[in-house]
């Protein structure tokens, strides 16, 4: 911040303010109220927030915690955050406040309540603190490591679990449902994510949430979960065909699986993130335009995606604690793709899978009715 | 948006981008890529979104759907968007485009690229397009009461198990689990929001995570929860004490029931907002000011919190099919809040629960060992 001359960020995300003052809610799911944490060069932040905050927020590191009555009629916390603010420069002249305005930031509060703010620090500077927060949050710590890795061991179970959690003839909601409910039990705190299907001999739609088709011998069913423990996620899929699969999913399955070694392969420190994009892509080849996901692969930990994305634009430097998937992509067949995704953290010599490694050739259940 | 001269609108949140087009995902955790939907005051909406959603979105009733490869280097949908955006005019002239701006709103993309959709359509004017969007969620449709009904009476069933579900001497943690298991079992989607705990005689954080604290003799739990079903939440809390509930605990109970009873003889057609504030209020009396929650309940549907809130200001008027929450909430003893919350759609004549209505007593859980 004293290189940027920016004598505090106002920052207005959940993630944002749970970075840098560890208070942890899911609050946030309501849009009513704006949050507000002011991080000042020096001493500690200090939080702005709704008076129905003020005791979680206490148990937090923060002390100087002030609060409104939020909603309020015509001054959501408004004029509160303009003189904390303007406090925050502690010197003649004007403030520069830093605020996330790059690439994944966004603001969280009315834009009409932003412009009233400006009016209310008026001369102020606001300059982009993206850049700053993205470099802090890149490397993780061993603590915050330690969670990401007990969502993926728990998660790892619940897919260990699969011969018993789905058959031929559930509906995909009930196979989504029991999965849920198998990462619950393994230790996940929430299923935050879990989107994909199934269709014969693959699927197409990786984003989606089940449709209520039932599942089919030959089909191919794709899970892709984030699930939080302690409000770090895991982010990755896996892949299983039911009574047989054909030829082109398991060639598919092959590929995206070699793909994945070579990013294993290429994950060193002092290599980029277009490395690892560089290394999988050239075991996919040319991928089809309506496969296109636009990387393969980016960070996580206090969220399901975050700063960094193996692409081959993106030359950030991998350094030991980066966590990160490594998640190649294939459209194959008429409107399939085949995703293969597995989380590690960047370490000294070969990286950490944080995932239980996939099995190298796609899984078949229910192929043998003897039990 | 003819009357007010508007073009489209640009919306680029989750909730908005559903509300207009149906496009249901999860994806919207991730960061990364924005999302973009015009909606033109005459034709179909226009969406401009990341190529890795155009098998999703193809699958609404949205015909014109507008691609990039996302995460993009240097334009992410930015030029695409400001295309569309001067389309949407469609005359001579610059367009005069609606974006959200007040109150609960927030706009989901980068600050940056704001600015530079700003310069490409130099000239066009961006007016709120707030209270139009909020006056079109506040009345439901009856397939959109449906889905909150399901989610509310699987979330009654997982609470009138309680007794199986939660005992003295498990860890809040475990509680919280075992509900949101029971939740899943009896047929929502996902537990998207469950906060509260349990203290002895009451408790005083209602918006955070379990601690891993055990229950204990003499405790009151509160869970509040969102579960979905289908986009749409419920939203509600019940209370339990275990092995005994002390008298305060238990006169707190009454007070804030009987501030619901009051909500629910009010809120009728006609009435205000503010009025079912007032009907509960004069029951609870003056509330202390570290329980002050800012309102007594709100509108509730796609999001958690919704537009309308019960506050002594909120004058929008009740009408059927509204979906609302009643919750009011009471500090008492020592830094304890006791909230109650029902969700009711507001009907010519009396109000229907949505929710199952609470028991007229705090209930006792644990008192007898015998089974």
């Amino acid at each position: 911040m004293a290189v940027l001359s920016m004598d505090a960020m106002l920052l207005t995300t959940d993630v944002d303010i749970r970075y840098f003052s560890g208070f942890l809610t899911q609050f946030f799911q309501s849009p009513t109220r704006p949050w507000f944490l002011v991080v000042p060069k020096a001493g500690k932040p200090v939080a702005v927030i709704p008076t129905i905050g003020a005791v979680a927020m206490s148990r937090t590191w923060i002390e100087d915690i002030r609060t409104w009555s939020s909603p309020h009629a015509t001054d959501d916390g408004v004029s509160l955050l303009a003189q904390t603010l303007s406090e925050a420069g502690g010197r003649i002249g004007l403030p520069r406040i830093g605020i996330p305005m790059g690439r994944e930031s966004a603001l969280r509060m009315p834009l009409n309540d932003f412009a009233r703010l400006r009016q209310q620090v008026d001369g102020t500077d606001f300059i982009d603190a993206s850049p700053l927060i993205r470099a802090l949050r890149l490397v993780k710590s061993e603590r915050e490591i330690d969670k990401i890795a007990h969502a993926c061991a728990s998660v790892g179970d619940a897919f260990d679990a699969a011969p018993d959690l789905f058959s031929i003839g559930q509906s995909d909601v009930e196979a989504f449902r029991a999965f849920k409910i198998a990462c619950l039990k393994q230790g996940v705190d929430d299923v935050s994510y879990l989107v994909g299907g199934a269709g014969p001999g693959g699927y197409g739609d990786i984003i989606s949430p089940p449709t209520g088709r039932a599942i089919a011998h030959g089909d191919v069913l794709v899970l892709d979960t984030g699930c939080t423990y302690d409000g770090y996620f895991c982010d990755f899929d896996r892949n299983f065909a039911f009574g047989a699969a054909d030829d082109p999913a398991r060639r598919a399955y092959d590929t995206v699986y070699c793909a994945t070694e070579a990013g294993l392969a290429a994950a060193r420190p002092g290599a980029s993130c277009a490395d690892l994009y560089k290394a999988m892509q050239s075991v996919l080849g040319v991928m089809q335009a309506e496969g296109d996901v636009g990387r393969l692969g980016h960070g996580l930990g206090m969220q399901l995606t975050e700063g960094a994305s193996n692409t081959p634009w993106d030359e950030t430097e991998l350094r030991p604690g980066m966590v990160m998937t490594l998640e190649p992509s294939l459209a194959f067949g008429a409107g399939k793709v085949m995703v293969h995704e597995e989380n590690i953290v960047i370490r000294d010599g070969e990286p950490q899978l944080l995932s239980r490694r996939a099995p190298p050739e796609l899984p078949v259940l229910g192929s043998c009715s003897v039990t």
